[in-house]
């Protein structure tokens, strides 16, 4: 039977049942995921409920954040199971329907990615127009969660006011790219931004409009931020921790604020990692530091949504995307992912 | 000639000089400061100018903020001068004056301690009213500049708001005594306090009304930490920084507020301090970490004497002072307060 656009059937009608692919954590990883982290499994694809909708996913997902699940510790989400599917953001086409506000053909983003159909409460996925972006895999990108962490993280967590020095580490990545053109698009007096790679701090410069960018593998991060920032940092958006943080509260003026988003530098760390030494330096800077999630600041999506997309239509935004093709293939996404393989936010096109 | 409250002199009519003691800069401390740091010596006491006043000072502070200052960085305040005299905190009587607004007789807070006499500009003097206290010390302490830190730092900059459970360190301290009183009377689910003896944490719980308090000296602060608050905490007030803060963060609830205000355990480090490891996790707790300093809080000075002096006056907070008698002694009670030997406001009785 065609699982497109006109499904009607049920595990109990004796219909040959459909079948689709998932990736499920197979072993929590200590340290540095592995081959051995992940499994794909065939399963029955679900059937919606009462209100529910199923989604043939398009495009998902991959965070850093999603590391963190993967311990089976206490955190802000709940752990990945082992033996269940991993979850995360994914955008797709509404394929069947109990839903009246979510018909049969919309496009949806919502939380049920690693896999190629999801079943989700109507209430629980967010409509999204294809036409208004470039493609949709913006909607996990530019427009999507890592658009708004850097919308709210630089403008409500940080602060940040025309006229100031924004520093942004992970500045390649998916959420640093946004934050430094966001910055430049408000006026900032000067946007620096860190990578891992000589290509990558070329496409902050020469593509995204930052003022000056490094390679942090080049030399210690603080002597490069000095000399990027000559007269120092205002706001600080921290995607790495670690030396970043340190580099950063160095060269940070009076009253500067530091938006902690994320800390990809040890999300693998088995040990304690390298911490801040000159926290205290921040007492006398009057230096406020706050961590966010984004989960937080989704009230900010329409103002988000208008001012982004207003640049994005403009041509005055740009978001460049690193798609991997396949499902299968997500698991190696995300470890590339890790590894900064990425330029851009890191997707894969599921089908 | 006396120089008591009717002087009217000029080192060029001829008369005798009168001399005076103070405490100057011999050297600048690497670690912690000894007795090379300081010297003692006689000059000629000052005239007051037009708009200028001549204080006799009765009480002068030590305070931690004054070990940064012998080191020639750049910081929020200028670096002490060596050969020239130290300053901060003191309270004393007005001997001669050339202001209208502040007349021989009154009593003034400012800011030339290390000295027998000091001259200040009319306007830099704060007059205060010796009965409405019940020491002049007071001054310097509860109703003065270490009273204010723990009342702008506990609701300014952590928001404590009633129902929460407060964790201060160097809780015996000037500012940590009054934090935990303040939070205690203004409707805290639970104050735990950590100090460095058992002396001083029998005075915080029998004494100042501490729900809790542990000998950081006993076992790890995490450990300690954890038993004392069985719930979390919601606002750090930061004394000390180094394993206080790291433990502080570890069991911190979300959404919890700290506010950064010393960091006395590493004045003295020459290498870098233990800082803390956990850092990483006040993203998912949207921990919000602010350093400040009392100088950009002067506006509440209004609200903070008329609560704490009212708390005074009703017999509700209490405020226990070390005071060391004489000017010569000033180094040691400095280098004890460092030492932790102090318990509430470390003061000097210098004349």
């Amino acid at each position: 039977m065609d699982v497109g656009r006109t499904v009607r059937r049920s595990p109990h009608a004796g219909q040959k049942e459909h079948r689709m692919k998932e990736i499920r954590l197979a072993s929590r990883p200590v340290g540095w995921p592995t081959a051995e982290t992940f499994e794909i499994a065939e399963t029955a694809t679900p059937e919606p409920g009462p209100g529910q909708v199923l989604i043939r996913n398009i495009y998902m997902s991959v965070d850093p954040y999603m590391r963190g699940r993967m311990n089976d510790v206490k955190s802000y989400m709940p752990p990945f199971q082992v033996g269940a599917p991993l979850d995360g953001g994914a955008v797709g086409e509404v394929v069947a329907s109990n839903a009246e506000a979510v018909p049969v053909g919309a496009h949806v983003v919502h939380n049920l990615g690693w896999r190629e159909f999801a079943v989700s409460d109507a209430e629980r996925v967010r409509v999204v127009d294809p036409a208004a972006a470039p493609t949709l895999s913006a909607y996990l990108g530019l427009l999507g969660m890592t658009g708004l962490t850097a919308y709210a993280g630089l403008l409500d967590i940080a602060r940040f006011r025309e006229g100031e020095t924004v520093f942004v580490s992970g500045a390649a990545g998916a959420v640093g790219s946004v934050v430094g053109q966001i910055a430049r698009l408000r006026g900032a007096k000067r946007v620096i931004g860190s990578a891992g790679s000589a290509e990558k701090t070329r496409h902050l410069t020469e593509d995204l409009g930052f003022d000056a960018a490094f390679n942090y593998k080049d030399a210690p991060v603080r002597e490069q931020l000095k000399a990027a920032a000559p007269d120092g940092v205002d706001v600080y958006f921290d995607n790495v921790g670690g030396d970043h943080l340190e580099a950063a509260i160095s060269v940070m003026n009076k009253y500067g604020r530091i938006a902690m988003c994320g800390a990809i530098a040890q999300y693998n760390d088995t040990a304690p990692p390298a911490a801040p030494r000159n926290l205290a330096s921040t007492i006398g800077k009057e230096i406020n530091l706050r961590g966010f999630l984004v989960g937080n600041h989704s009230h900010r999506m329409p103002d988000f949504i208008a001012e982004v997309g207003g640049w994005l239509r403009a041509g005055k935004i740009t978001a460049r995307e690193t798609v991997v093709e396949g499902l299968e293939n997500a698991p190696e996404a995300f470890l590339g992912l890790l590894r900064g393989e990425n330029t851009g936010k890191m997707v894969v096109k599921v089908g």
